[in-house]
């Protein structure tokens, strides 16, 4: 039950999901090309994009650098807990799902002490708990939290946090993965030292590298903190400070692509535009979703635009994989759940889609729902 | 003086470069789709480059696997040593360049007790020293080499080494980084436990990852060695055998273009017809730098035909900076030297290079020359 044409893989799949995304045909394009990676033509696109990222975080490179990590976004949250922590450091984790909790076990892993605030997955964590916890245990020297958990969509309140843990005279480390280019954020505002996100989120580029926003001055004082060679965050921030050159084998055709994917995000109308558009796909997914009968797992005032947890129809009749299969075959990507204490699937509103992309996935819920025979009250 | 045209960045480069390479572009146009990363589609390419792998090894997937791990080339060599060092482990490095040097390193700084033997960058290891060694030396665990060290372009001898490794029962380790796909390697006849090669070498994708074939059953042993969460292979492993996925996102479009390298490495005639392209593009090069008054800095037979390092020209005219400007506003990219001991640079004889781009760099060397006012002995 193709609706995208009798030939097979003649259109590619819509990808509601955290990412990798559906992004735009331009963008892709950028990577048909071969650079050197010790030309000085990439070193330009390599400038340019440590340059901008600075600037979309509302900084200056007077103040800001940035970083960029080959791999996962995973490997950058590895990058900065293991090059920041100091040798003999206390770390602390905010935690209010999975995201969270793998900061955490990324701390474990490498040995470093960790303690952890965790809170209900449906809440955002209290402000006087975090004070409280940074008191009573005076010799934290990093804290780390989730801007926006891709467990559930909840926005965590990053700058109230950030006050605190200045205050307390800690490193403030953002994970910002699936925020970062749709969502404001100011580093300075909210006292952040180092923040990451990814090449594959909201700015809509390729996979193949993350990035660490970070404060100048905290990352030079953290001399012989780094665990790991390729993770050394000091060193590779040298090594491109010294001749614009990585360290290590960039992944060029993907820095190639994220070029071009800041320069769409420009003419989009920066974070601003590009946010109003993720807006407008989760406002016409969630009317869409509740006229149909479903309800999201998180209160609204708590709901981020990036991606939303829908609850399981109460019906029997509904199985999750049945779902996600009938809608594949519809050419629409959706993503399972994560939460763990409600049976839910995950729609992201990220990538390049639009309105009637969001339109088209309804229709085909519509559809799936009613060949499932499941119904929704 | 572009030769390539009047019109800026009308035509890219060719580059003679350790990688990334000039690759071919129907491996790029393959990346002009986005996959889920979760989904059945991409799922299968996974799996095809896994098998893949193992049977360029020479191997079966019933005593074999490949782990694919994101990052640079050096992050597949860091989750080796990182992962597989028992904690109380003993790794032995035997060294004649700077990517031996670098296995060294990455131990040193993850605080794995590291053994070094050491000879010099233009001679292969001496067989009865590593026996020596090994025996002197009973709780070595660990033992790596460098197959193609890219300082120089020497090929060691990994057979030789491998026998002697396993008859003292350590673990063995080649990094075949810059060889794989092109010079032949029977992983079982070597006794190789860990191979790492990357994405961007000899097999011509995009860099983005690198990938680990490993013995199963000595992987399987290393059950809380890991020392990093994101470099931890038998996880790593354990994710992409249970369900085809990736733990971390990984580079999907990287993913898709290797899968079609494959094909073309096979429609080349694997390994072989690969090697024979090499080979020639290396004689034409050799033969015609000879021809004008250059020479290599290994002795012929040393020299593996994948990168050659050719001695500074003895005249004062000659300035490698200049040489390298010069030769690149003709649109070749070559590389700087690394030995300690000799002034060098080097010229790489892979990716989708043929004899007749070799013999435009040729014709565009002796231009230079000239230009510089260099005279040749």
């Amino acid at each position: 039950m193709k609706t995208g044409g009798e030939i097979p893989g003649s259109k590619d799949k819509i990808l509601f999901t955290p990412g990798p995304l559906t992004i735009s045909r331009t963008t892709k394009q950028a990577m048909l090309r071969d650079l050197g990676s010790r030309d000085s033509e990439f070193i330009s696109v390599v400038k340019e994009i440590r340059t901008k990222l600075v600037e979309l975080a509302c900084a200056s490179t007077a103040d800001y650098t940035t970083i960029v990590m080959q791999g996962s976004g995973t490997f950058g949250l590895e990058a900065v807990i293991s090059s920041t922590t100091p040798p003999n450091g206390r770390f602390l984790v905010i935690i209010n799902g999975t995201y969270g909790k793998r900061l955490a076990k990324i701390a474990a892993v490498l040995k470093i002490e960790t303690l952890t605030l965790e809170c209900p997955e449906n809440q955002t964590p209290d402000i006087d708990r975090i004070r409280q916890t940074l008191k009573d245990n005076p010799g934290i020297t990093n804290v780390a939290v989730v801007h926006c958990e891709t467990t559930t969509g909840i926005v965590n309140p990053i700058k109230e946090i950030g006050q605190i843990v200045a205050d307390a005279g800690a490193r403030y480390f953002v994970d910002a993965m699936s925020s970062f280019g749709a969502m404001a954020v100011d580093v300075n505002d909210c006292k952040i030292d180092y923040l990451v996100s990814s090449a594959n989120k909201c700015i809509e580029g390729v996979p193949g590298f993350s990035f660490v926003i970070a404060k100048t001055g905290s990352l030079t004082e953290t001399e012989g903190y780094a665990r790991s060679m390729s993770f050394d965050l000091l060193d590779q921030y040298r090594g491109l400070e010294k001749n614009g050159q990585f360290r290590f084998t960039p992944p060029t055709h993907a820095l190639a692509a994220f070029r071009q994917a800041l320069a769409e995000l420009k003419a989009e109308g920066g974070v601003e535009g590009r946010g109003a558009r993720y807006k407008k796909n989760y406002r016409t997914l969630v009317d869409g979703m509740r006229k149909m009968g479903f309800t999201e797992y998180l209160k609204a005032e708590d709901q981020g635009y990036i991606i939303t947890s829908f609850l399981y129809p109460d019906d029997p009749n509904f199985r999750f994989g049945d779902f996600y299969e009938k809608l594949n075959e519809k050419d629409f990507v959706i993503y399972p759940g994560k939460v763990s204490d409600a049976d839910c699937f995950r729609i992201g509103s990220i990538g390049r889609i639009f309105e009637s992309d969001v339109g088209a996935l309804l229709a085909a819920i519509k559809e799936t729902i009613e060949e499932m025979g499941v119904t929704l009250k």
